[in-house]
């Protein structure tokens, strides 16, 4: 699934490959080629929701005209989150479809099982950019089963796992994307070329996560204070956290290969990053050469040099993954190390990532920075 | 994402202010208006040497030509602080005046003394930018009290302070600036115009700043150990802190008035940003009338609304300066806080900031940056 | 239920001074000498609840008879605090004035406003040690204002300050306490022998304080949250702060001198720790010697050397209060630094602290841990 | 807070076991019981020097009578760590043998290699109890191959691994004690008895462990900057950590069972605490029956509720190990928890475990605190 990143898309031929929506606005596009593109985000009161925010704010070929919320409506964004004080961006207002009339695209940084409900009312011409868990893998029971709620089986269908380097060619020619979660990413871009090309054995993949607070979400929970956290880390998820369907079910659509994974994920007492430690059964060399070589021309994954390991501070504030493969001399395991931002290559980054393949833009196009560091 | 040179200052107007060095280059940008700046930066493993390179990785007018260090020569710049791998900047070098023929802006970013023993080497027409305390002020007696050596005192006067929003105009035709302290840049942006405008005491001002560590540098001493600082602040400076006399003497200058501050600073246990808490007597929305009319049209000076207070997580990632003015109903004194990210607006993003005024760039080119939160 | 004498530790004395209600219970102390105090507490599911009940788990003359809470009623400890889990508590039960029969002594960790609806059907032999802001200062109308609800007046003039060091003699013959807060634990300590003794001038004195977040309780509030914090400091309490009226109420008991003080807290990305600069005028040298000299026997305040300033790691997990004076040898402030565990010296240790004078126990028993470092 | 020696250990059969250099004292001991014995540390300018030394002063059986160090000789503990201050501790000298004639046990907290180079001038009658690498592992090749410096090979094979609750009866023996290191204490505790027992498989242990930076001592490196590590995390040790040969070695030793484990450690943004998480195969009610039954009667050692998982500041303070088991539905491993103190229970508070064990005092003297929680 190796594409060349040599972007220029011409508009025609995506067009041409969706369902017609898309057609009659990048026709429009490749008329009037310095006009910006129509943004509306629904769900502002949260992390994914005030960082979509932030990297439209300075995207170049956006306009942000409507922002929408349901907690938040009436306000304005900086009363939600004062880093946003002294920005002009639209009051928040109620969804309500009509205003997504001259909208190009929508990012909906709902909570799972809220956009679901409107997904039918949303103009069939609008590109939906999704950040919820909801149309990630189309098993409607086990997502019953993780999530306690149903989705729209048909709808479902439609959604194109927003996993930019493995499924791009899709994403470029589909109006709706399921973005994927933040383990799931920081896990799929190492496990995807590895296992399609059997570098290492499907049985006894390990994956011990470490992530930042942020990626839980601002829900005032007494588990999520600041005093319960600092100076500690504590695994959760029960060995059965909702991103492992997400997971196995993404990675067989992308390798046709079926797996088990164990996955433990921990919460650190940091904001931002994800540090997913990966320990597969296959010779180290061999990994570390696949890996460079599937992801050589991509501008967002780096590999680190062989034996050197990235850590969360690599990533932190721009939108790359980072990876990294140490050979272990005493038994058969290699370890794997992946760390992204959370926010940005893990939700956010991502999100405009496939916007900017949609819409044919350059794909770096307004994400296009380091990390920062310290 | 290199945008057009929308310049209002007009080189011609700027170069006939300046003492014929830049007149020669001004000339060359003018006619070839598309070229970029050619750039190099000396001091390449700290703190603000990297934020300086990564600011100037993605500026859209500038080239990065050159890195000079000492320690770090002959090394990547990756090698010395990871975030930069899968980047490519020149390796560094060692300091030699012959390398900078076709330099067009130097940064140094040297620990304070080291600027001072190569100024002269460096070609005339050449504008420096130097980060460190060497040129802030002139008083010769006063410095060797506080940095323990002495400066080139005929240099000294040749440089402008580099706190742009006061000192913007003359900033604009100086060949060699110095960049302000970040303790200063957080308190005189505040207090310039208030004891300009005698709408505050000058006398009994206190200033209680806190500041990430970051500001330190990146020196390998017990005191700045993970372990020694993390659950912990302490005040620090023993009442005599090197950033007083900066403070008193460019206050001075901007204000003709002459000031005791009190300042102590404190050690936070975060990276990056400044708080300083500021106590002054005068009376409240007054002062909040004169900084917000000062600072009306600024891209970079945000006045909170009265009697609203910023938070460092307001300004983190950002170059950005905000203050807030809270009345207090029990006493004389009004309390003013004003927050920056050290090494951006306190250093690097300043710097950058002059750079762009210089040359006739839009003033926020290549920092037009929202603060990142969480 | 004013007392008259003053004591030092002779437990006959004591019980002679009380009305009855110690009587019996310390002449049993006198003649059997082995035999535990019965301790209930109540309020469990905050944090000055779980230090309290951790403090006197380990108090070798304390035996724990009585958890009560209204949240956490039905629950064992170790389900709302999990680093209690494998102790033997009580279970926590509603309060019921009949289960306090023959209970010495009653540590209240409610929130403020709670003790009040309560108080009148404790039985009056059981030692009351509240560590709310309910009877800090007896004020009704300032109480009202700042508390917003109102306070039983009559309850409120038989309690007394339980800031140890300055309320001793009283405190021994009380029945009733009422633990200061955290900040005025800070602030008073230097302030009141500096006051006293007219070593500082009374007005202009500037308070800005450092706190941990443990100080806000364990509240699902969004500002608390870990990632609104994380990198961050603000101030808040809008020059209003409701410990000023107590600082300046028992500031007054203390030393007959009004004062109108100016106090910004700040909230810090720690859990634990007070450190309150203190800028005062007055001369360094007779400031340091006064303090020393007051306090001088004490064993939980350590006056650091002269210009030595403490750090709040030199008293986390520790009882004491340790104070700095650093000279400025450019104006006429001198700056005090203090610095306490919040929730020790300002809360549950000296809670525990104050229960060791009453029933003449020895100052420190229970309460004798070095801070721990790092 | 000195209590009685209520010793089960009868003093007389534990001398007449060693190899007669403890009897002498031994003797003296039991004549005359309520002596405190004699304490020197040798080692005091890191984190595990002061954090034994923190202990010892409060040890209700202990006098501290020499602390010696080599970078610190002539100081006083409080200038090392300002933690000390107002404390009343033997100033450091440099070693000398002749100062250890009094001594009863003498701490080493040097750095690996230091305690070979003096161990043969330590009077034969003094209980040596080492923090050290030095004297963990008998295998001179491959200590030389991770240590990269020869041991006395002799005085190796003397020392008894200081792993309390699996080497007790041993320790107790014995003059001579290596402390475990940190990773391998959270590690040991839980696969001792479960690799005795064959309750899981010996192959694919899979350990993957995170740390506070204490662990890694107050070395003055730029990787243990505040700035370095705030906001991040990282995988270190390249597959090979120093801690895995001792934990090979002393699994064998225990169990009589070889094994290859695979470990990777990562360093934490936390001063203090490991949690390790561990993967193996084997049946999970069966690994929690076994583990449970194990260290039911242990004071240290707690088992939580199955699928129930322990935090770091479950332990944070308190010389605890904490242990959860966590059943995996989807795969053969079971996911196993373990929490330390690193320079509790990891350190210091297993070191004096072993020394009241040698001495006969009740095993929690002087250790006896909760962990505090925030």
């Amino acid at each position: 699934m190796k594409e060349k990143n040599t972007v220029k898309q011409k508009p025609e031929e995506v067009t041409s490959l969706v369902k017609g929506s898309l057609l009659v606005f990048m026709k429009t596009k490749k008329t009037k080629k310095k006009e910006l593109i129509n943004v509306a985000v629904i769900g502002s009161s949260g992390y994914t929701g005030s960082e979509t925010i932030r990297l439209l704010s300075r995207h170049p070929k956006v306009s942000i005209k409507l922002l929408m919320g349901d907690k938040s409506r009436g306000k304005n964004i900086s009363e939600i989150f004062s880093h946003f004080s002294g920005t002009s961006l639209p009051t928040i207002k109620k969804f309500d479809a009509k205003n997504l009339e001259n909208i190009d695209v929508l990012f909906s940084c709902m909570p799972s099982g809220k956009l679901s409900a409107i997904i039918d009312k949303i103009p069939k011409k609008v590109v939906v950019i999704d950040l919820s868990a909801d149309f990630r893998f189309k098993d409607k029971k086990l997502y019953k089963e993780y999530y306690g709620f149903n989705f729209n089986d048909v709808v479902a269908k439609s959604f194109t796992y927003g996993l930019t380097e493995i499924f791009r060619s899709k994403i470029k020619k589909s109006r709706l994307i399921a973005c994927p979660g933040c383990y799931p990413t920081s896990v799929l871009l190492p496990l995807v070329p590895l296992i399609k090309y059997k570098k290492i054995r499907k049985q006894g993949i390990i994956i011990d996560s470490k992530s930042g607070i942020s990626g839980a979400g601002r829900n005032t929970k007494e588990e999520l204070l600041f005093a319960e956290n600092y100076n500690s880390i504590s695994a959760y998820g029960n060995n059965n956290h909702r991103h492992i369907p997400e997971m196995e079910h993404n990675l067989f659509l992308a390798t046709k290969t079926k797996t088990k994974l164990s996955f433990t994920p921990h919460i650190l007492p940091i904001n931002r990053g994800i540090l997913s430690t990966i320990y597969v059964k296959g010779e180290p060399q061999n990994i570390f050469d696949t890996l460079n070589k599937y992801y050589d021309r991509e501008k967002f994954i780096k590999i680190n040099h062989f034996n050197s390991l990235p850590s969360i501070s690599d990533v932190t504030g721009s939108n790359l993954c980072r990876i990294g493969i140490m050979k272990n001399k005493r038994n058969q395991y290699t370890t794997i190390i992946s760390v992204i931002d959370n926010l940005l290559k893990g939700a956010s980054g991502q999100a405009v990532q496939n916007m900017n393949n949609i819409f044919g833009f350059q794909e770096d196009l307004g994400l296009d920075q380091l990390s920062f560091c310290p």
